[in-house]
């Protein structure tokens, strides 16, 4: 073995760490304004923090008893005379997953509620400035994720290898299956995150927007809102931290389903025949540096610089850089002449063509979702028209453009899946996944960056700082509102892709050649997976509008019990909007949760895994449809409100804020909130979970239901 | 060949249409009312005639088109070496098909539109009479329909065997294939009811609803408002008409689908090895006789008794008597022993099993499509209590409880699928259909009831009667929006089993044994498939957003240019309204008939029989998921907006119209409107003609893409 390769991995990781605590540092010490900003950014960083300690509460329960019963499962070596390759470190494995994820949830809050308040200051001198604070702020997320996965993945990879080194022909098998326990750990802590995430964090907004622009006529980011708070921690808790999980749990799915596909195929001595194993890893280091090159070309000159400009010349760049290096990877890694998985040829030429396909399968799915999201475009300004005749048309406007942004990304998908299976088979599809997500350090930069301009503006607007520090974080936060529309494009494509990298992968494990549609029990699988999505986002949305209805009852009682809110001579109790969204959240995304988690699981032993295929099929169709749907009907609903505050001509005539058609857009806006930000990202954790619970019980449902 | 019992379907195809034509003239015979009301009912009757004129024209320009081609490729009588059992007759089969959607379409109109103001008129005595004129009118479009289908097929049939005698081996094979040609005219024609009528009847509704109950603050079927009319016609258009052709298709295509499936079981002598070709008919034509029988129950002695439970009680005397007749049916057609189907074996016992599962599965469908929907319940309550907070927590709240709904329907479709499948194979999942669909007469006559109440009010409110016989009519109205919620999940129910039953057929057809997701372009199709309900989805909820803004623009002009009107002193101009709904629905049906139409073609075509199969699959799945979605969402809407009539409690306070949740939940109605009247129904259009069209060109792709 040429084990240099092997240590590479981890080494780009821990590069990747570095650099993320050299950019830390500069974040910490940059000027943090004056006592009363301070103040304000500490109740949003210690309510980030209570929300993040009573989450890993109820994760650490969850993660001893899934621990367990992976110890547990650890112990059987052989179902139906069959021997199974597993081993009780698996539990050790999700642990350490779990804590990964964890952190890098940790690092991105703990970041993003110090440069919140460094942006704020560094408005107050220049955008330039402000522009270099916040993105720095998102690249630490960035990093943190990206590097914490190529650390992980490696570093246990190499750990592992050497702990099985014993079971001679198994001993890859084993490692990598043990390794799945990581995904998982990973992937249930991002259900948590996203999940619990995305419900704080609306019902924060709805509760706040509620009773604080419409009952008491103050307006949005108002200190004298108790729940504005809760509110501004939202923002970090769901846009951040479960922005993060989720991208951590895809990028670590994914390398790890090209790994599981790699094995099955022989390459000899190349690399003592880890090469198509390592590829995907080496892949993601690879993205990981030009990612970190990426973000130098990150800066803008002066005020009026075009934001979005810097940031699509930094993504692009570490894109482009980073095919360019794949295609040297592949040649170095791969060996010349046919490869064959499950009786599909291949060469290595097409598995870089499947690279490539990936890579622009995720830039189409992003500038699609950007063109339906942004404002100016035709399907907002169709909204905008359609406000004038009240709330009930708005509505109709954004449902039938979130139904149609589905079109241009599904083709894309199928079209992505058909060719880069053509390119390199299932091993393919799963590199295409690897490809598109090698950059994630960088996405996830844009993405984060958003959030933490939003909280910026906040912290302006309840500081009573001078207009042109606002219009300045304004400028921040629309850019950040495009870059969040086109991050959700990214992780619901890459989750999709995941998804059917995963997919392949549990095909091969439990044993079967098929996934037969035509077969009644296969299809009625099909169709309980496709309903899934549907009960799913009817939870979150459902969970959202409770928790919105306790704030609004908690915040109408400060206003009544609190004399002196409404003339800034009392302080509101923050602290108990902000215990509200929390137990919310934490109580509401137990059902949701327990759904993506038990329902393989039971129909998988149940029925087997034929079935089990066809379920894991329709919840991935459906899923992806209903995440696209929500997503961008929310984003729309959200940017066409916005098209109000410069205003708009709705035929013929001038209308801005405060008008009917305004109020209107306002309806439509609420509406998408939990579309957009909860139930929307979410079906990304959901197809990617029950995924991977479907492919570690693999090996023990083989030939059940056959 | 024991040749009475081929006879016998279209005899009792001929019974139901004589027992129709009595109904009829019975209902001919009431009274009209005075001359204002038959003044207004000729308005409503001649709009509806304007409509269907206008749209047979265009129909009749599709219909010759298509008819070229299919007697094209009759003249293909190979395809790569394998021949093909084609005809050119096929194409009269086609020609007769649409005729007799239009056919049954244009009595049903017609009757309802004559019921309409004889319920009116009849409501002014007793709701005892009030409900047998509106009910024996419903009755006439259900025995319309069902016998023209009956009639037609088995008449056909008979016609083909005799045409084909000649063919030998091949006659029956040829019979079948050509009759296939029927049943694409069927739904086609339904195709360009369901949506042309789902549009006019919502563009004219909101558009009603939008100048004259918001803007000019008159009620609703104020004779005032101009177009008042059009939103009467619409609801003999949409409802009626709309709804028939929709059911006609659904009972055809379930017929032949288990005819294509019951010609590979080998029975020797059984009445001429036809039994189980023969034994959906026959069991069509028992349901015919016992809806006969079931529509006696249904009466009433006095005002105070209850509607719902005599409609019910007609309901499932029909379905029992039915079940227990198809039992008789299945032991005299069908020999002992074991039966084949591609290699599964079952018996007889196990085909009634199945009709006995498809019986209960669209039972359970219309109970769980009640509970969702009605007044009273857990789901509409919510809604009701989530407006207090707005307009925006009023449409969350739908949305959650149509999402909701969809659980229990697809449980119990998958459970019925399986179960039906295990007692008798693919016949078994054809005749379980065939089976819900057997009392087709009676859902249909409880289903047209609804709309010709709803029109009878409206004649009743314009013409200023009693309040009274408003009061009656509104009972009968109130009864109709459940029976139309049920009706439209059992439409629901039998489209996903006819979908289910034609894709088994076409998979036999068109040469596959497998349809395997598991392959990248199968799983591509699967995601396209499923995208097509959304965007045919979206382009009905738009095309009901831009005729209503055209109808608003005409009403704001006629209130404009018109003195007058307001002070009852001048005539608004009705049929330009009228005008503007049908051009509209004419035009706007175009883009999503030409994708269901299309898309099939293409694909097939391109990619061949297993990519098609993915795509029809994931059409079923997420078409049937979207159609249950918005279905009930629209129906939990307009109830909850319902329940403010009668006033609602909501924390302790009582609110009722006029005020300001209230106002909340007229916007969830009115986004409703197009969810549950135009685009959740027009989905099982969808996914029906999508694999009627796939088994007609099966034979022609076979090979293709393997």
């Amino acid at each position: 073995m040429n084990s240099y390769v092997i240590y590479l991995v981890p080494a780009l990781g821990i590069l990747g760490l570095i650099v993320m605590a050299v950019k830390s540092a500069w974040v910490s010490k940059q000027e943090a304004g004056d006592a009363n900003m301070q103040e304000l950014a500490g109740y949003i960083a210690n309510g980030a923090m209570a929300f993040l300690k009573a989450e890993w509460k109820v994760m650490a329960i969850f993660a001893v008893i899934t621990a367990t019963l992976l110890a547990y499962s650890g112990t059987i070596h052989e179902v139906g005379g069959r021997e199974i390759h597993s081993h009780w470190i698996i539990s050790i494995a999700f642990i350490i997953g779990a804590v990964f994820s964890a952190t890098a949830g940790y690092i991105g809050m703990k970041v993003a509620t110090k440069a919140n308040v460094r942006t704020t200051q560094a408005a107050r001198t220049s955008l330039k400035q402000a522009l270099k604070v916040s993105f720095t702020g998102g690249a630490v997320m960035g990093l943190g994720v990206a590097g914490l996965a190529v650390f992980g993945l490696g570093g246990l990879f190499i750990v592992f290898l050497a702990m099985f080194a014993d079971l001679g022909a198994n001993q890859i098998k084993t490692a990598i299956e043990v390794l799945t326990g990581f995904s998982l750990g990973a992937e249930s802590i991002a259900l948590f995150s996203r999940v619990g995430g995305g419900i704080y964090t609306k019902a924060a907004d709805v509760g706040a927007d509620l009773v604080g622009k419409v009952e008491a006529g103050i307006p949005e980011d108002d200190v004298r809102n108790p729940a504005t708070i809760a509110d501004n921690v939202g923002d970090n808790v769901g846009d951040v931290a479960g922005m993060g999980a989720d991208l951590f749990g895809s990028y670590v799915a994914t390398i790890l389903a090209t790994m599981v596909l790699g094995q099955e195929i022989v390459v000899r001595d190349a690399f003592g025949g880890l090469s198509p194993i390592l590829l995907p890893m080496v892949i993601s280091g690879i993205g990981l540096v030009f990612s970190i090159v990426g973000m130098q070309f990150v800066r803008i000159s002066d005020d009026s610089a075009n934001v979005q400009t810097a940031l699509n010349i930094g993504n692009w760049a570490s894109m482009i850089l980073t095919v360019i290096a794949s295609y040297f990877a592949v040649i170095w890694l791969l060996p010349e002449g046919q490869l064959m998985l499950r009786s599909t040829g291949f060469d290595r030429n097409g598995v870089f063509f499947s690279i490539v396909v990936g890579t622009i399968v995720g830039a189409i799915m992003s500038v699609a979702t950007e063109y339906y999201t942004a404002m100016g475009k035709k399907p907002v300004n169709s909204i905008v028209q359609q406000s004038s005749t009240g709330h009930a048309t708005n509505i109709i406007g954004g449902l039938s453009v979130g139904m149609k942004s589905t079109v241009i990304p599904i083709i894309t998908l199928a079209a992505g899946i058909v060719l880069s299976y053509y390119f390199a088979g299932l091993y393919g599809v799963a590199i295409a996944a690897a490809g598109m997500m090698a950059t994630t350090a960088m996405q996830l930069a844009i993405d984060a960056f958003g959030p933490i301009a939003d909280n910026a503006g906040g912290i302006a607007e309840m500081s009573q700082l001078p207009p042109e520090v606002r219009e300045r974080t304004d400028n921040l936060d629309a850019v950040g509102n495009t870059t969040a529309a086109t991050g959700k494009g990214f992780a619901i494509a890459s989750a999709a892709l995941t998804a059917l990298a995963l997919f392949a992968a549990f095909v091969g494990i439990a044993g079967i050649d098929r996934i037969d549609i035509y077969k009644a029990n296969v299809l009625g699988g099909l169709f309980i997976g496709g309903m899934i999505p549907f009960i799913f986002s009817a939870l979150c949305i459902q969970a959202v509008g409770k928790a919105a209805m306790d704030m609004v009852q908690e915040v109408r009682r400060q206003f009544r019990e609190i004399p002196g809110i409404m003339e800034y001579k009392a302080k509101p109790e923050y602290e108990k909007c902000v215990e509200i969204s929390t137990q919310a959240s934490i109580r509401e995304m137990m059902l949701p949760g327990a759904i993506a988690l038990i329902t393989p699981v039971a129909v998988g032993f149940t029925f087997g895994p034929e079935v089990l295929g066809g379920l894991l099929a329709g919840v991935t169709v459906s899923g992806v449809l209903m995440g696209i749907f929500q997503n961008n009907a929310g984003g729309a609903w959200d940017n066409a409100k916005k098209s109000f505050e410069k205003g708009v001509e709705i035929n013929g005539e001038m209308h801005y804020k405060g008008s009917e058609p305004h109020k209107a857009s306002v309806t439509g806006d609420t509406v998408g909130d939990p579309f957009k930000d909860t139930s929307g990202p979410s079906m990304n954790i959901l197809i990617k979970l029950m995924s991977i619970v479907s492919l570690i019980i693999a090996p023990y449902i083989y030939g059940i239901g056959q």
